[in-house]
């Protein structure tokens, strides 16, 4: 016989595809949950199938919503003339958590790779053209990852939607806040120091 | 707005219920589940359902099991003279796993806590006493933990179910393989010398 009951052991299975989730601790939560309450066990598992069916890209933006469109594209409170551009649904998430963005978004979905076969065709663009068209946006915010695939991605970005009265910008590369210099990489300090901006002289 | 849609949320807060999932891992495994398989996430949801149904106590010696009695109760070619006395149902798969032990076991469900208010009587003590009365058992192996807890209850069982034909012994404690002497505490080394074994001299 196998050491765990078969639900158990197909439980810790199922646990354990989830990322950051190895087998052990796979293991530890199965047994956790065999010995829950079947109430809390039945509304995580609730929980579960309603997130997976309810919520969708939205229509717009390519954010993750339950409504279509998304809260942000449709709030009219909302700076239209804003649109930040992520590469991916979740992005939209850690900004938002910032609390620093009143603009609207777009999702990419992905970073041109030719190394991976993705051209900009394979990418949301068509998309963002469309909507550059149709909505009143000035300024383009391009906060893709600042690796090479995102510099890539960006400076197609910048010379494909060029055009009078947008601007397209790209956020910062620097120091990360409370980092040292000690703890940052030659290549951003790099980025850091050619992105210098003027201190104010009051 | 808040940032996340509710299904998401509420995922969120359902997985970080879990024991060692803290806020921002159920927030990235609910976002991951949100962009998985559909059919992933309902084998997920099957999996806890049917592990919760369908696994309970065994009614003999209380292990985790989905048949009555467990497949280690029920197989005839356990030493039925060996019984391992632990604390809790995932202690028999700790051991199991270690694959030294071939007799049968039984659990206890806690350990004698005056200052909890748990006394013999809370515990599994009378369960064991019947089967020590109707099984075959020559020897009790108490594995408990070897706490002062597991100490108190230890020597109680010792006293409590002593008879003759009966010998009641207790996992021993020492130090973990592979460890050395500079991790251990006194305690540890005190009760590793105490229990110290003679070597063969071949």
């Amino acid at each position: 016989m196998t050491v765990l009951p078969s639900p158990i052991s197909r439980l810790t299975a199922a646990l354990g595809e989830l990322p950051g989730i190895g087998p052990r601790s796979a293991e530890r939560l199965a047994i956790h949950i065999v010995l829950s309450e079947s109430k809390a066990v039945s509304d995580l598992a609730q929980a579960l199938l309603e997130a997976r069916e309810k919520i969708h890209p939205c229509s717009v933006c390519g954010g993750l919503t339950e409504k279509q469109p998304c809260d942000i594209c449709a709030d009219p409170k909302r700076d239209a003339s804003l649109l930040c551009l992520v590469e991916k649904a979740v992005d939209i998430i850690s900004i938002e958590k910032s609390g620093t963005f009143r603009g609207k978004y777009h999702v990419l979905g992905g970073k041109i790779s030719p190394i991976n076969g993705i051209g900009p065709e394979d990418l949301g663009c068509a998309a963002l053209g469309g909507r550059l068209q149709k909505e009143p946006v000035r300024e383009l915010i391009v906060a893709l990852p600042s690796d090479v695939e995102g510099d890539a991605t960006s400076f197609y970005i910048a010379r494909q939607f060029a055009r009078e009265n947008l601007s397209i910008t790209r956020i910062a590369q620097g120091l990360p806040v409370g980092a040292g210099l000690e703890f940052a990489d030659g290549l951003t300090l790099g980025r850091a120091i050619e992105g210098r901006n003027r201190l104010p002289s009051y």
